[in-house]
């Protein structure tokens, strides 16, 4: 629990003003919680004072989705049947990630409940997390995977992956690391003129045909932050549907190397309205009608991941996988062709908490802060996107604790380094739990070690126990990189 | 060389649209080049086509500053004596982080001749760059460190440098880390209410009385990128003025824990007007002034870091370190205290080139695209702050290469992924070097390993050789995190 109770300072801090308070009546949206129901059926807690309440079936159908970090009636914040206050006692004092394994398990299902019927394939975007031990877990649900990179093609061998279950992504892609694509035997999704060049030459370097598809670019609108927009006309992605003749000519000048299996489209990221999806898979079918005119065969429609979540918890509806697939199921099978799906985001995000522990309280000017140690470092989203991620603290305030608006920031040495701004928050004591929450997407897969912050550990909730699944990097790791020179 | 000379596919590529051209009249900033004089007489050089030339002296005279990555007559891009097309062939083919040893050298340099006759502390700030054969170097010409994590200060003492040359900054100091700073010795900045309690407890911890300055946040606007400004009144950074008071009062009730030192402050980074640098120091003196007159031995005033560079490389005349100290030099001496500054980018910034080869190169839409090696995963300046960085191409471009507006961007699947936007270049053939400038500081400490790209390794020119000064991170690095779990 770090400084927190080590040293008591009270006489000196009375008479600072650490931070302006809000007004007795100030608007404080956590209030209503204890009368909300939850389920908490999936607790078979280890803490003491677990809770227990049935979860009325209305909410339920009300509600798409049912967060796995969830407050308690006793006002802590569970992941599954474990107090995450608890969890911290156990593991290493440093940030750290925290999964549901039971939630990817769901979040998998859901997708496969989705797609009954039709042939296919979930191809999780490795990008999105690339820890080992979930990967084995999603390949074992069986999930295929989607790459872009040689090293995330070598992890999807390393952990076991279906290479006929895998699909080589990229714009950029190595001749070296189509070499490695067309041994394993993955397809590959061709961007560019020089891609189509250097998957003929990894083919034959290889001595292997490679199953390509053409990764179209619709210039579908994906209504997202420009940065994880990427089907639009002037995209750094994919080809354009005028230059489609000049593809379909190339590959087929080259019949020894290639074999043409479909088409693929990705529109972007952190996407909320599936009637896009329906709009780019009609322009994709249209695409395959024309390509198998010409006599190709193609066998498979991939059309790329990109469904957004709950990032807000405001109880909003968003679409679920089921959605997603009925606005293509018929699509799907009136061309008789095998679906790919891209899910990265929307497999793993909800999965996870960041949690931090609280280093102080500040304020400066008319800004309030809360400092924690989790830092830009590891969760750089909100810095580089403006991405809202939901904060909350792990335990119930004290009955003293005022309610104020802050920023929450690390203590990365520029101002760029924040969590999340403006947030309504009981002011917590030193050492609080706080908790980033939908930290399962971007975030690790992102981590730096800038101001020397290496990156976090990461655990599981799995069943009643909390297990590591990454080691978390330490100083040595840095030295190592200079050892001999 | 990777793909660019092992297949080739004229055929298919005659009859694509590649890019848009621009108008044979179009503007070329380049096309001057071969007209600029440039200095070359540290070139001792391992090429066998070594460009040799004079250095007019009033081009010298008219510039604040020469870059040590330079074109030579020959049209290829050279480090100090050495051709990076040829460094590119001794090294591992990925990309990678070149520096010269000889411009950090000079730039030190030139902080010590403004210093002189100053009782003075260059700390170096780590966060810029961590590398430990650079900050080796660093010590060994005089600098102390700006250490702004328990990691950063482990670094600098197993670095070697000088303890009381040290000073621990930062809005979020762990206890722990506080603890480590006290028994070392090191300055310690105290940036709130929470952070001196922790000083207190760390030095009861350690046993040993704490050397403190105030970080004083005097609102005066840096007139940067919100990101890397910290000295204005809402900033998460330092104390205000109007609660000096009460931190004045808590240092004199902790006689056996803290003596105050000195005051600090830091406005920012990338500050290209040299001005402001007085303005705060004449509030910092006032502040001096008043708490002399409180019975305080006040030896040290440390005005931070935040000197902006060249980055435009438009040959605008920016303000030196002379220009810097100049304008507190009196002010200085008219206190006779030892001046703290904290330059990071300013001593590392222009030292190092990032440095990829050209992976190929499209067009979709109205943009043309320049697909390299490198990334946001190594260097995310560009995309996080929207960083200018000027970019070249390590050879002559071939006889009939045309002129076109690029974005350069890397393989990572998302559109943040861009070096630089909009740049008129040559279009290089597949495998050209391609470096992206003035990558010492904020670029390799900031370095994720997104999309499995692992870090890149780097190398500096040292006299006539190049030396590796770090390991390039591999895949292995990855899968050791989950050994044994």
């Amino acid at each position: 629990m770090a400084a927190a109770r080590i040293f008591s300072f009270p006489h000196a801090l009375a008479g600072s003003p650490r931070f302006v308070l809000c007004p007795s009546n100030a608007s404080f949206p956590n209030a209503a919680l204890p009368q909300r129901r939850r389920s908490l059926s999936l607790r078979a807690t280890l803490s003491t004072s677990a809770p227990s309440s049935s979860t009325p079936a209305e909410v339920v159908s009300k509600s798409s989705f049912k967060h796995c970090f969830t407050s308690g009636d006793d006002g802590f914040l569970y992941c599954e049947g474990l107090r995450v206050a608890d969890v911290m006692e156990v593991v290493e004092k440093r940030p750290f990630y925290l999964y549901s394994k039971a939630q990817i398990t769901r979040n998998v299902e859901a997708y496969k409940q989705a797609l009954e019927g039709l042939d296919s394939i979930i191809g999780y975007a490795i990008k999105a997390n690339n820890n080992l031990k979930i990967l084995q877990h999603l390949r074992s649900l069986g999930c295929g995977a989607v790459l872009v990179s040689g090293n995330e093609l070598r992890l999807a061998l390393h952990g076991g992956f279906d290479p006929s279950k895998c699909i080589f992504n990229g714009n950029g892609k190595l001749l070296e690391d189509l070499v490695l694509a067309a041994e394993a035997g993955v397809f590959v999704n061709v961007d560019s003129e020089f891609d189509l060049e250097n998957i003929v030459t990894a083919s034959r370097l290889a001595g292997k045909k490679v199953r390509v598809l053409l990764r179209i670019n619709p210039d579908v609108d994906p209504q997202v932050h420009p940065y994880v927009a990427t089907g639009n006309k002037n995209s750094k992605f994919g080809i354009r549907n005028e230059k489609l003749q000049w593809f379909l000519d190339a590959v087929k000048s080259q019949p020894d190397e290639l074999q043409l299996v479909g088409v693929h489209c990705h529109l972007g990221s952190t996407i909320t309205k599936v009637d896009i999806f329906r709009d780019a898979a009609v322009l994709m079918v249209n695409f395959i009608d024309q390509i198998r005119e010409q006599g190709f065969q193609i066998e498979c429609l991939n059309i790329g991941g990109g469904l957004g979540i709950d990032y807000h918890h405001t109880g909003a509806v968003l679409p679920t996988p089921m959605d997603l697939i009925n606005t293509v199921r018929e699509l799907v099978i009136s061309r008789n062709v095998r679906l790919i799906i891209e899910p990265g985001r929307s497999l793993i995000a909800n999965t996870c908490c960041f949690v931090n522990r609280v280093t102080g309280v500040k304020t400066n000017g008319t800004k309030n802060f809360i400092v924690i140690d989790g830092s830009m470092a590891e969760l750089i989203r909100p810095s580089l996107y403006g991405a809202y991620q939901h904060i909350e603290l792990v335990s119930p305030p004290s009955p003293d604790a005022e309610v104020a608006t802050f920023d929450v920031v690390g203590p990365v040495c520029e101002s760029a380094d924040f969590l999340g701004k403006d947030r309504e928050l009981q002011t917590p004591a030193q050492g609080t739990g706080l908790v980033v929450h939908d930290a399962g997407a971007y975030c690790m897969s992102m981590a730096s070690t800038y101001n020397l912050k290496m990156r976090p550990p990461e655990y599981w909730v799995d069943g009643n126990s909390v297990a590591k699944i990454r080691h978390g990097e330490t100083f040595d790791d840095h030295i190592k990189f200079f050892d001999g020179l």
